[in-house]
């Protein structure tokens, strides 16, 4: 399209943005107004998408990161013919696709945004996926704003990014100046950006982000550079094209004053209609042969860590499928994913310790068509806590596991244990937390993991722990495994991972002293199943809980949920990690925190009035 | 001290970095003797500190962000003779105040450290302390590791203190080549972080970190640098000076394979003891009077959001204490600490868009005797999570406010929605977590808040809500207040926060159906009102919690937590977002998550069997 046709289309992207805000009555048209120029060049001459076909391999991926600016990308999809005006002007209302930050509910959106500094590290994973794994050429276009790249995530991207020389993504850097309640840091000085990017490794392009024709240019520029990603920095002016509001303080995220004679000085209403370029690829990708898996398997009475369980299960599993990939925060001899990556080599991918990018990077790789599993330590996943919230919001389906789980590891300490992440996964809409105690068991929670939707999460043990279940037991998600049971059960123990061992010592222990108890290993801690536990209610009448875990968010707290329908409910008591642990030996942590299997015994001789008596 | 003497030092503090990490069997020893150098000239000639005097204002702050480094930081602490070689050998034991990663259970560890790229941000709060607000002059050391600088935190404190002309902040990368699985990013290119360094605002220095001389005439140049913080960066060999694992992979984190040749190769054991410089300065720093506190009153029936009262109420904190400090990450205007930063304007801090750093900031201004209150959106603080984690191993002091919160925000939709925060600050060991419902109510909460040790969390609004509280009401951390209340009550009706205003309306539209409820203003999430609670379900049999936030992990949780100690349960439902939110009025959102007064009141009737009687 030529320049005199692009600044039509700008302005009508300009007048389609004041409006829609109008018409919700909220909204951000002057963070649209700023980068209407770049869009509209963008969508005319540079992506390739085909609207009808928003899984089509070889089409472009557009990421708004300043998914504020969602009145813009809406604008756009109407000039496009995407939506038509009777859906646009349902923007923000309650049931419209056209939320307030765009979500994949519309289907041309690959992931969420609006949390900001998480457009780019997606967009990196997207590009991985592109030129690592051998996929149709697609471009990454990502649209940053200038608050955001404060945001620490935007230079771990921006490091790994420059690093893996990603060149087919291009991020536009929309420098308006202003961001919610004033000047940004730098303002318009776009040698600031340029330079910080340069040193990361990308090739830099300052322009006027109005003038048309320096963003064709630039534009062009990216789409040839070879062997970097390419930042366009452009100078900007929020509320661009309207006096009233233009490149003034005070005008963010809210409608325009008076959007009538904004619109009048902005030309009036127009319907141009953009025929955006598909993919000249005809092809879909084919969709990766499913093989036969050959889980490892584990001789009962064997002792064998749950990390190590995962590790070769993921790699089993690598080899069934070709969609598998492992992502890594710079520790997989711990976690135990370099097994995956001796195997399969190029489908595992070291994000470096970058934990907001590890997961970025999943769900940018998930929305490309791959089953991502990314690890770390559990307690370094709580760094990647607002990008897996926002997983959620972006219906992304991925595999987290989180090895060094509670204060079993031992000497490391506190910082080094997970103790708070079962209450970060279970708190997040749809998820699933698995939590296994052997060697077998993990293995087939590795594997079904691969099915799930939504964010899965599953924790590992550092030390070794008894395989206590065949290799050919089925584990269901949402099941649970009744392992002591009799007609005389006084009271029910449920454990997951390390502390089923406990429980099941502690059962021995009583049994001597002729108390029996009944003991569940809930190893799907989300869902939880309801069913047995509402039997061991019924038939014993108390529960204790015993989770190597702050007692807050995790299993005590799951099992209380299932009683919180209303039902009547039995005795519950929970027994947790109370305190901050200091350094001392796995056995020592255990007795300290009071889960360990004198401590449990002990609880259940009190509960029972059998401590008093004796 | 000369150069050979110091030479000595550093072997003695790899000596005994060596001979420690043999004794527990475990630990970091090559980690500890790439930095030894460095160590000794630091500890020394240029570190100033009264180990005696650990509160000391005018002491130097040193923090060893790569926390692994353990047992050369206790190494310099047995040079220094802070501690005694029987202490030293407890190392890594139960009960030791010398654990794996340091924390403040020792008096000179001002801030844990062991989760990577901490150090640096909470640095920069400390000399933001200290340049800003007129302390004794102090400058601050921070040895990170290379690894660490994959992770945004860095950036985000590189932007800042560059910004911010941080010339009392040192950094001292530990540039030994190798991680945890491996090489480094960027092996020993000394120049790729200089780069990046230097195009964030600093001064950089590179030098062969084994080189006494140049460690020392880097370190005077950092003392000299004036307007930019100094980053020193040096090339070091991880195992410097025991050939069987210098610069060797495969020998990260776990003892020498042969301590006793080692410590004979590194010349044996030696006992030098350093004088460390005590601080000139001979005064402590006057603790800020505390004047007469002039809460703003509202009055009953007005309606107020939560947020403006916090920022209100905040601004008449700052002026009656001067060791308040408000923290912000650019969205003030929305927090309404904008109202704090225009009274109060030298001791309010923008942090920008960067909510690790704003967390980190908080951390390390509290261990420089403020009083600091972060705030940014709700949503947004699961960014810092692992930040407020380690905040609770550091044993910090701060107060965290998210505003907001839940589905009430309307149109925005999910990005911007708290529904996860109250699991995330729930989990938090020794954390209190508050949810006012009024402006009456949250003055009075934020002001306790400044007593509380720990991280303590309140959760605003963004909407207006009806004062229901009359100004001279007090709110006890722990209580709750009940609302409704008679002989005849059916159920009782547990809300906090916006969901106070649905109960209260239920309540009376059941009531005028002949159905009496108890409502109970849950404010004080943690610590619960066990009491009333109780009460409640002894009169009641049953309590329903009404909740803007995911049903795991916040309310529903934690009065279910209440009932878990082991005595007879009442019956508990639980209504909150069960589905992600799209975009909508407020008052859309409450009843499509099925928490609006319509919502809550039928599933009492529900509950009751009043509705199948009807």
């Amino acid at each position: 399209m030529r320049t005199e046709l692009l600044a039509e289309l700008a302005q009508q992207l300009r007048v389609d943005s004041v409006r829609v805000a109008d018409l919700a009555g909220s909204g951000h048209p002057t963070s649209s107004m700023s980068a209407a120029d770049i869009a509209a060049v963008l969508l005319s001459n540079h992506l390739t998408y085909d609207f009808d076909r928003p899984d089509h391999p070889g089409n472009d991926r557009l990421i708004f990161s300043k998914g504020h600016a969602s009145p813009l990308l809406y604008s756009m999809y109407l000039a496009a013919g995407a939506i038509d005006e009777t859906e646009f002007r349902t923007y923000r209302r309650e049931g419209s696709r056209l939320e307030g930050h765009p979500t994949p509910r519309l289907p041309w959106v690959d992931v969420a945004t609006g949390s900001l500094g998480q457009g780019l590290p997606v967009g990196v994973g997207m590009a991985l996926a592109g030129q690592r794994l051998g996929k149709a050429p697609y471009r990454v276009w990502v649209l940053c704003g200038d608050s955001e790249m404060a945001e620490g995530s935007i230079w771990e991207a921006a490091e790994h990014a420059g690093y893996q020389h990603l060149d087919s993504l291009t991020m536009i850097i929309d420098v308006n100046r202003l961001g919610q309640r004033g000047p940004t840091r730098h303002g318009h000085d776009l040698g600031a950006y340029a330079r910080r990017l340069h040193a990361f490794g990308w090739h830099t392009i300052e322009i006027d982000g109005h003038d048309i024709e320096a963003i064709e240019s630039a534009l062009e520029e990216a789409r040839s550079t070879m062997g970097e990603p390419t930042a366009i920095i452009a100078a900007t002016k929020k509320g661009r094209g309207v006096a009233a509001v233009e490149d003034r303080e005070g005008m963010h995220g809210k409608p325009l004053p008076d959007a009538a004679s904004a619109i009048e000085e902005l030309g009036g209403r127009r319907s141009m209609r953009v025929e955006v370029r598909k993919p000249t690829s005809a092809l879909a990708d084919a969709r990766p042969e499913v093989g036969h898996l050959n889980l490892p398997r584990f001789a009962v009475g064997d002792e064998i860590a749950t990390r190590d369980a995962y590790g070769q299960a993921l790699t089993a599993l690598g080899t069934a499928r070709g969609d598998i990939v492992a992502l890594d925060g710079e520790v997989g001899d711990s976690t135990r994913t370099e097994f995956f990556s001796k195997e399969h080599p190029e489908r595992y991918f070291e994000l470096y310790i970058a934990e907001q990018q590890l997961v970025a990077a999943a769900v940018g790789m998930q929305a490309c068509g791959q089953i991502p599993y990314a690890s770390t330590f559990a307690a370094f996943l709580t760094r990647a806590h607002d990008f897996l919230r926002m997983a959620t919001v972006s219906r992304a389906s991925i595999s987290v596991v989180g090895s060094h789980a509670g204060v079993s590891i031992g000497q490391d300490g506190p910082s080094q244990m997970g103790l708070e992440d079962l209450a970060m996964f279970r708190s997040l809409h749809g998820s699933t937390v698995l939590q296994p105690c052997d060697a077998n068991q993990t293995t087939r929670l590795v594997a079904a993991m691969a099915e799930l939707e939504g964010v899965s999460y599953l924790r590992t043990l550092r030390g070794k722990t008894l395989v206590i279940y065949g290799p050919d037991e089925q584990f269901p998600v949402g099941g649970s495994k009744v392992l002591r049971h009799s007609i005389d059960d006084r009271m029910t123990l449920v454990g997951s991972g390390i502390t089923v061992h406990e429980c099941l010592v502690a059962a021995d222990l009583l049994a001597a002293e002729g108390i029996t108890v009944r003991v569940i290993d809930m190893y799907s801690v989300k869902p939880a199943d309801e069913v047995t536990l509402q039997a061991a209610a019924a038939d014993t009448g108390c529960l204790i809980t015993v989770e190597d875990h702050h007692p807050q968010g995790g299993l005590g707290d799951a099992v209380a949920e299932v009683f919180s329908d209303g039902r009547p409910a039995p005795r519950l008591v929970r027994l947790g990690v109370r305190d901050i642990p200091g350094s001392a030996t796995p056995e020592e942590q255990l007795r300290a925190a009071g889960i360990d299997a004198d401590s449990i015994a002990a609880a259940v001789k009190l509960l029972t009035g059998t401590a008093m008596v004796r």
